[in-house]
């Protein structure tokens, strides 16, 4: 059975299909000056080279890493399993830390739409390992944004690169969603620098040995700060000094966690550590949101890993594994049970992992997408339009795709049977893995208010109408594909009901009420996100290789699959936006 | 923060309400004459000792068990985690093993309404030590109904005491859900014995420290038996043979599992071991099905064990822990922050597991109940309906209860943000614990079809006629109370739905797409089951307890939680089941 054991196979088929024919990326690289040197050849050839490192480097260390876990030497450093740092040595000597990075700071450019499709097979391969090159982007972008022409000169280089690693510094015991109530403090000093004190805890990489510095970004308080967020700022502190000595801080334990044992999550001890300011004082938090829109981005990709994995392995052993005879017509090989694939349950199991898996690759792709013509598109309200899409899709993508990885680890596991359940098939490690990004960057209740909030109600939910018009134009389309008439059927479904449920959540109501069904707006606009992915991969499929029938017809069954079993989920979610739902009682003590 | 560590106090009072109010159990103990004995004193002085067990002996062994696990010594034994044997000595001391057993073995005929409940309490406190007195029950009650004079006077006292314990030795690498395919071989010897010879896997307790003995009853096959099921024998082979020597039988391995790390579980190999046919050649499997069956509502009970654990333990963090404000009017402590109890998504968690909770455990003691009427009541007729109402109950119980201990596990994780998912507070040890009981017994999808084949189809649907019919009864009941519309016309819905997709599903049609339509029969049937739960539930706290106005307001909103934001979800399910559904397409490699 060992060859069974969880292996992976990059869906480098699949993200071509979708960059070249779900959402013709060619062409808006196109469009944009600063992405015109890409094409879906070299597009295409980065994707295959980063595969090539996922499945050679990386997934090898993954169940030995989850065994050895970090330990905190007595010197105080952290050290990762074995294998960790060599592989991260070679992943920076092939440049793959920069390749979206800014190229006036030594970056590639190449985008986040690729860099996402990348990060994909990290996470797929190696969630643990991935935790540390995990925060570069994101630390990067939040210093070109708002650091001093100092500060940008002297770390911007090495964290492009990836000699040096990031990490990111919010949580306090008493502080986790809510930061208004964190307590660092930083103290101006003569010379300009800040003398931060306090205690983090949940610090992914804190510490750790695979790069000399590590560059921390703390939230922290000036003296006299106002109470609450708007008394929070940012403070660059590094591990090490320019002048290579040990700042005033130190790893003081590592967590013991469910998963992801082979990333350090450090209790962090700043006793008077040297830091510098990053943006202006009181606006902390703007600052800081840079680094955890890319964080959460990064988090549903990391959900988006474990789902593939765990549908890939899934499928090979059901496959493989035969017990009883299943309904219908004995296939070629019938004897005395058959492959467990052909099994209704099972069957349900993983066509409705690989219809949400592939539908997932595609609207995650597509907020990729937005972000690089956010950044890159010749035209100011194109750029706004997409910088829009981008904010709109973030919560949704960051609270679904974790929720579809560790849902679909634990499918695999369900279809593995007792074998998933014990250690050396490798699937009960991913649903251990898989579980924290549901947590973590904003927990997935945070994004649902988050998305509310701020995505809707905040611009008056002018990103979901431009959304609904996209959805309704990709109906119109199918519509007139032959065969595709369900399709059409099922997202004009969803668009009409998100117009009814659009009036509803407009109209002025009790904001207590609005957060109560939260939950159901989460899972509804996702619904129709899914549906307009289901359709437009269907029609994509229909343009596409005419050569190849099977492969057609597949991707033409898995999207039904979709549109018909899985469609019908969301009505529950519409109705209650629409109509309303009583008030949510308070919670007791037990009596 | 270690004051909020995973703990436990038993839900002694919504047990009393249950065994009251709900299901009037003492009426139903004064009806059978073997019961008489039984009150409500006595069976709520029962739980409160046992909870004083699971509370003051299991729980504080539950987290050091997970860390220490089990081991298997160089002398071929194996040895259970620091405390478990001394707890074990302690549980067959005060005999509680005895609890539900045969008088006439030394059982105390308490009843399994009863025995559930206890259960509930052990595996909440500590599932993995639970695993090994789990199976005396069932073994005791197949030897009894299948086991020869000899047999049963050699082995069935010390079963009831728990002074020897049990296993069960079904699947083989190759044959999981499919028990046709197992190969252990049994030979008959001149003396009336056999001699059992084949490799067992996943065997729980298959060799430990807590007994001497430990009677194992093996699946296997006589010679000349035919392929299938219908040639598999049952053995019993005791790991001590009758003069006391050691059988031909060990242990070779124990799994590295996900959770449950203090349960032993065993590959075993037989290899010529001494064992004697239980019931009659080739019924192997139907006499095993006591034990299975048994073995079934046991693991429902972890699963309600783990969601009631789960349940409090968020409810008393969410109360305690405070982060941002909360909408809506400002409480008295009103600070910078509120009590995340006061936030809507908690709120939602933690109503959708308190109400599930509470309703599993009226519909899982309504199951013990069914099986106590099944075995003592005096007229025939009313014994083969509760034995039809236990038999229709447990897939669902099973698949449902599990599934809500996995995810209210889960939930609580959530509700402790970053500390439910580090080691020390005990939340993911009980994620990883309820893990494994949606996959051993029959996996949930085997019970989905054992629901739809066996339990629906199986007699036209005579059981679940009986149990619509006792639904409406209270639908009535409760349009008739002041203040229950909203119930009756949520459990009519039910009902109204119930009829429409009984008679869809007895109407002739492909057993493929039956299958197909199983998880939606278990969900909507579950939803059924769940609405008269609430509606039962609320009705009985109008009458109960009229001075403790703050309890029965707590109850009523908890059941109309349940009945206003949960039953939604059954919409979905049994409209497929009335309209149908698209075929399901086979599953192909990846292309």
């Amino acid at each position: 059975m060992s060859k069974l054991a969880w292996a992976y196979e990059a869906p480098l088929r699949d993200m071509r299909f979708v960059l070249e024919h779900v959402l013709d990326a060619p062409a808006a690289w196109a469009a944009c000056p600063a992405q015109a040197q890409l094409d879906l050849e070299t597009a295409c050839a980065v994707l295959e080279q980063g595969a090539r490192f996922a499945t050679g480097r990386l997934q090898p260390l993954n169940g030995p890493g989850d065994l050895e876990g970090c330990r905190l030497e007595p010197d105080g450093r952290v050290r990762t399993p074995a294998g960790f740092g060599a592989a991260y040595q070679a992943f920076v000597e092939a440049g793959w830390p920069a390749l979206a990075g800014d190229p006036a700071w030594g970056g590639q450019g190449l985008g986040l739409l690729l860099d996402g499709l990348v990060r994909e097979m990290l996470d797929a391969c190696n969630h643990a390992w991935n935790m540390y090159p995990d925060l570069l982007h994101g630390a990067a972008a939040t210093l070109a944004a708002h650091g001093s022409e100092e500060l940008k000169a002297r770390y911007l280089p090495r964290l492009v690169s990836g000699q040096w690693l990031a990490a990111m510094a919010l949580t306090e015991p008493q502080a986790g969603s809510d930061l208004g109530l964190l307590r660092t403090r930083a103290e101006p000093r003569a010379d300009g620098s800040l003398r931060v004190s306090g205690n983090k805890i949940f610090i992914s990489g804190g510490d750790h040995d695979l790069s000399d510095n590590i560059v921390h970004l703390v939230l922290c308080r000036l003296p006299d700060a106002p109470p609450g967020t708007r008394g929070l700022s940012l403070a660059l502190v590094p591990r090490l000094l320019p002048d290579g000595t040990r700042n005033s801080m130190s790893c003081e334990g590592l967590e013991k966690k469910m998963g992801i044992k082979a990333s350090a999550t450090c209790a962090m001890r700043y006793e008077g550590a040297t830091g510098w300011l990053v943006g202006e004082p009181g606006r902390g938090l703007q600052a800081m949101f840079v680094m955890m829109n890319s964080a959460r981005l990064h988090v549903a990709l990391q959900g988006l890993g474990h789902a593939e994995m765990a549908m890939q392995n899934a499928l090979r052993y059901a496959l493989e594994r035969r017990q009883s005879r299943a309904p219908g017509p004995r296939g070629e090989q019938a004897g005395a049970a058959d492959p467990i694939a052909r099994h209704p349950a099972i069957r349900h199991a993983l066509l409705a992992l690989q219809a949400q898996v592939e539908a997932a690759r595609v609207i995650a792709a597509r907020a990729g997408l937005a972000l690089d013509l956010a950044e890159h598109h010749p035209e100011p309200a194109r750029r706004a339009a997409e910088q829009a899409r981008a904010a709109l899709l973030t919560p949704l993508l960051k609270s679904q795709l974790t929720r579809l990885g560790f849902e679909g680890a634990s499918a695999a596991l369900q279809v593995f049977g007792g074998y998933g359940y014990v250690h050396e098939y490798g699937v009960e490690q991913s649903v251990r893995d898989a579980r924290v990004a549901m947590i973590y960057e904003g927990t997935n209740e945070v994004q649902a208010a988050d998305l509310v909030q701020r995505k809707l109600l905040g611009d008056r939910a002018a990103a979901l109408q431009a959304l609904l018009g996209e959805c309704e134009a990709e109906a119109g389309a199918c519509a007139s594909a032959p065969g595709l008439e369900d399709f059409a059927q099922a997202l004009r479904g969803q668009c009409d009901a998100a117009r009814a449920a659009l009036e509803a959540l407009l109209a002025p109501r009790d904001p207590a009420l609005l957060l109560a069904l939260a939950p159901d707006v989460m899972e509804a606009l996702w619904w129709l996100l899914s549906a307009w992915a289901f359709a437009a991969s269907a029609r994509a499929a229909l343009r596409a290789e005419p050569a190849d029938a099977a492969w057609r017809q597949g991707k033409l069954e898995r999207m039904r699959y979709g549109a018909c079993w899985l469609l019908p989920r969301a009505s529950l979610h519409w109705n209650r936006i629409i109509s309303g739902a009583p008030a949510l009682p308070e919670l007791h003590a037990a009596q």
